[in-house]
């Protein structure tokens, strides 16, 4: 199929142009009017994004960059090297969201934005250097610690504020000093034998993907060959073949993803950059292998990915815990960036299936529903009884932590939303998620627009309605959700079915002669459904999930009084219902389910007792020999067995997970055991 | 029930005199002579104990030592500040190997200690401070940073070293050592107003128990107030309240174990043995309490506690993980230590049915069967194609590590095994666990020895002869394990029962005027089962385990070729057969289960899908809708559900926990889905 792609570049990010080896482009246009995520991200314009110079003030960002700007004394405030980037986020974030058209003044947010772009200015060396852990001595020695030392990592978050800031203002201001860092780096690291004294990496990856949106942004192949250089050092022991800093096999040569998640898929989004541009198949292949590992072995059924607290990193296949997933917030991130740049790499629809899952559950769990508050790590359990004895934030919102990493990268995910919900090839349009907005592509070099209207995800039907288009016939393609059991395509509302609408691995094309104006309606079937895991998912043995369209569904303790969440099975017998509850959570769909609150045994000293040959438990109170011949059969006590099994019957209400821990910090579960 | 304290002291560990409100006393002596535990202690005493030296030598902790003692030149060796109390340890384990009546000769070893004595006293200052991290320079600021210094905790293990040198051998030198840097100690630490500079305590606890040793052996009060001070300043904020450090709550107010579980464990044996010295009710009530806690909701099958790699704590209650089991070898230790503590002081069966389990299992499993190489961390399970991609030392046994506190902490316990197997209350001998040997108590100030011959845990047959008696009645108690169904207690081989045996709470007690060479023998029914946990246990629902008398078996990737042990499933429909297998780890009896290799389900890229009306799973490629009109019919396959219950008959293997990773790293499993 020769590629044909649109002569306009997007103006979100991964702004591919015509040479990319690309299946698909983002669109030329892009916005969300009304809706499910109109309404998060006015919450992200209005509450989140204006918060952050006040936020950035008080951590000492800005003062730190006063500081080697040489516009204060003192000394450096804060405990990781990395700060600069929350600040580099936040400008993205902002920038990004100035580019949005909206009712609300943003005058204040322009004059925050370039107050601070010129602060960021005014903190950068005559060399191009910049980063204030080093430049205030606060660390010791510029690239002498690079596994620990986050230059390059708060380089490449510099470089997409940059590259954001441009796109949305036209403005060279923070472009200049990011091109300025990018040629440092360029002119400092490079292969043996360059003349470039450094031949290694930084541990923690982000430049690389950064590095080759500036080479979009400015054409510049020096940024792209830089990019390819440092993706391609990992695995060969500049770090001691640390898995932790992406280090123990080189990428190309890696059969699962491995060591700490965010590092991970901030380097493979890296990668599949470079293979877009380059269309080189051993990396198009090492991307598509790693997904599906990912994605099949090692994603909880939130979307969250990184099972492990110790080291943030990713566990065994199938080791997916629910109270110890760790599913960092910017680990979810990582995996959208990762998973869009595949699904415009290949074109295939499962890519973006993830992307709605993450979307819609491990990465919109880490904003709270007011905005001002967050979750740095998404579990998928917490128990009865959870003590935070070590600090580890499993079930408490925070305002702005200490290594605040997450809430501009929410920010700033957010306010370029848009841009991950469509895409265009020349030829067409795709719709890869659902959301009530206006997208633009183009085929046969002419624009195509759609304006789409939808209560998704709270209601299955979604309304599209071609604005603009050429005479000539182009295919509109749907992503038919992989959750989705039944759908329909029908001309206009309850009229006939497209009879030429073709199912096609996840897309339901469309290809026809469209008339301005006509519209399409997609009703996508919304029933709830329990869910099983693989059996290899040790944690979830005997468990089922609750889901609704893209959403999961999790029991909070605050619904359930009486009781604790760990004494309640699930009755696989009474069917799931819909709630519409407009007053709970800012409004939401609940499902309500059957179930029971089980009879505990009794509590002795020690919690293992023998199986009867059914598997099932004697109350533990039975099993010392208590009699004075000890024989065995004064252990067991009839019909002990199936007591264990029955129980009070009880009402579940299923509330979506990313509206979980909004009040008040009790118990929740997402895997409910069936007996 | 008047107190009738032995009129004799103990010589081993816990040397209670006739003032301690304790129920029971450590036996006057005690040997192993043949059997399981002498084969392990001989190893330990023939391979693991001999080789400290060359360690600590080449590890640089004997260095160190000579480096403050300014016998050489240099700097401090290693990564950690605690490293002394490898020094301490060893010099304690063979202490108590020197104290040993064997065959074999010991002039090399107890040179060997003599000069490593001389080497601790040479590196004390002159005030009677010790440690070389802070003496070499490489830490500043003797007592600036008891969160991590381990300077206390050091000056405990010395103190341990120094009571088991002195009892062991009578000789002074390490004594005077200790003695020295405790009244160092005590002049430093104490309550405001008290003139002692620092009103704090260590964050890791062990001088508390250490001080109440010394107190013990020394007679002096002083030690045992300071132990109290120390006990008592825990929870009141001198470490930020932090679990980690012990410091959230005060012992007595606290529900529960938290934290560092070593710790934890390490400050609760102190609380009891000043519970024991004191009889305060409000601290036997929460060393009764907390021990509850910790056995019934925070144990392993294995007895291993410590859920979390991440902080090495404690988890929730009932969150009890298997491959991400922690289990520290040491707090395996620390938990024998504070439930032999607890057994003395209430004479309750039940810490010694816990002490059993930990010593079978989640300890010995700490040292390989050669005595050359170790296991810090101590999984239930190791999955199919793990990695150690993170050095957690999750499957592998190492020799000796960066941070050896395992190695010489286990060479310690065997070193003074003899001691936790048996005690005396002045009425009578209790046998706690089983072992052939010799024991020695008192009853109407009169010795009482009996002889143990037992092939246990092999086989459940104990003979108890009594070697020594006075001619008046006393009462032999003899524990009835809490895993044991059914048993016999005969006079002679094979003779009748004996009538007058009566079960006590885990006892068995018989009263009577014994003559010298009198014998009874225990039968302890030995049929291997099946155990299931609480239903609140999450990580192990729909399994079962094996065991046998009081070892946990396992299943190792090496005895079931051709797939992978997380295929397989255990049908609990065969019955458990057992099989001597003299060829196999050593020698072992091993545990035949019938099982099935199940057919796993295709792996698409996703391991979630619809469950069915019974909870079963469809074939993930059946999952995505494959007919145009997107039905759901078109989603299901007819018996895919009972598909996935079938697979192909299986003999499962399963060895002992304890002898598990002695050959290669494979995978590994304790609990066996049923299904």
């Amino acid at each position: 199929m020769s590629r044909t792609p649109p002569s306009r570049p997007s103006s979100g990010p991964v702004r591919l142009g015509p040479q990319a080896r690309a299946a698909l482009w983002p669109v030329v246009a892009a916005e969300v009017t009304s809706g499910f995520w109109h309404e998060r991200r006015r919450v992200n314009a209005r509450v989140g994004i204006p918060q952050g110079p006040a936020l950035l003030e008080a951590a000492g960002n800005l003062h730190n960059l006063r500081l080697v700007a040489g516009a204060t004394e003192g000394s450096f405030v804060g405990d990781y090297p990395f700060q600069d980037t929350d600040v580099y986020k936040w400008l993205e974030a902002a920038s990004w969201q100035l580019a949005q058209l909206t009712d609300d003044p943003q005058d204040e947010l322009a004059a925050d934005v370039e107050r601070i772009v010129a602060l960021v200015a005014a903190a950068q060396q005559e060399d191009g250097y910049l980063n204030t852990w080093f430049q205030s001595g606060k660390g010791e020695g510029r690239y002498s610690d690079l596994r620990w030392g986050h230059e390059l990592y708060c380089a490449g978050h510099l470089i997409q504020a940059a590259v954001a800031h441009h796109r949305a203002t036209g403005r060279e201001e923070l472009l200049d000093v990011a091109r300025r860092f990018a040629d440092h780096i360029d002119a400092t690291f490079g292969p043996e034998g360059s003349g470039r004294p450094l031949d290694t990496f930084d541990a923690h990856p982000e430049v690389e993907t950064a590095l080759v949106e500036l080479h979009r942004e400015t054409g510049e192949r020096r940024y792209l060959d830089l990019a390819a250089y440092f993706v391609d050092r990992h695995g060969h022991g500049a770090h001691r073949h640390e898995a932790y800093c992406q280090d123990r096999v080189p990428l190309r040569e890696a059969e699962t993803v491995e060591g700490h998640a965010v590092r991970q898929l901030y380097l493979l989004a890296a990668a599949a950059d470079l293979a877009t541009e380059t269309g080189e198949p051993a990396l198009i292949e090492a991307c598509v292998r790693l997904w599906h590992a990912m994605a099949a072995t090692k994603t909880h059924l939130t979307g969250g990915v990184g099972a492990h607290h110790d080291k943030e990193d990713f566990g065994d296949p199938f080791e997916l815990p629910n109270e110890r997933a760790y599913c960092e917030t910017c680990a979810a991130i990582a995996s959208i960036q990762f998973g869009w740049r595949m699904a415009l790499l290949t074109g295939q629809a499962r890519y973006s299936d993830l992307v709605e899952r993450t979307l819609f559950n491990g990465f919109l769990a880490g904003m709270s529903l007011d905005g001002e508050s967050w979750l740095y790590v998404n579990p998928l359990q917490v128990r009865d009884g959870y003590v935070d004895a070590g600090g580890d934030q499993s079930s408490r919102r925070t305002r702005w932590f200490r290594c605040a990493c997450c809430p501009p990268n929410v920010m700033r995910l957010l306010g370029s939303l848009a841009h991950y919900l469509a895409s265009t090839d020349g030829r067409g349009l795709q719709l890869h998620q659902y959301a009530s907005g206006r997208f633009e592509g183009e085929a046969h070099s002419r624009p195509i627009v759609v304006s789409v209207n939808t209560d998704y995800p709270w209601q299955g039907r979604i309304e599209i309605t071609v604005e603009q288009t050429p005479t000539r016939p182009w295919t509109l393609s749907l992503r038919v959700p992989q959750w989705c059991g039944r759908y329909r395509l029908a001309h206009g509302h309850d009229g006939p079915p497209v009879e030429s609408a073709v199912l096609d691995d996840g897309w339901l094309r469309v290809e026809r002669a469209w008339a301005p104006g006509e519209r399409v309606v997609l009703d996508l079937e919304l029933h709830p459904r329990l869910v099983v895991a693989d059996p290899r998912v040790d944690a979830v043995r005997g468990c089922v999930a609750i889901e609704r369209g893209p959403l999961v569904h999790c029991l909070e303790q605050v619904d359930h009084p009486g009781g604790g969440l760990d004494e309640v099975t699930v009755d696989l017998g009474v069917p799931l219902a819909v709630k519409e509850r407009p007053e709970l959570l800012g409004g939401v769909v609940t499902v309500v389910a059957g179930g029971h609150r089980r009879p505990l045994p009794a509590t002795d000293w020690w919690p293992y007792r023998p199986a009867d040959a059914a598997g099932a438990t004697e109350p533990a109170d039975a099993v010392h020999p208590a009699a004075a011949d000890g024989s065995a059969e004064a252990t067991t006590e009839p019909g002990a067995a199936d007591a264990a099994l029955r129980g009070v019957p009880l009402e579940l209400t299923a509330v979506p997970y990313f509206a979980w821990a909004n009040r008040g910090s009790g118990s929740m579960r997402v895997w409910l055991p069936t007996g």
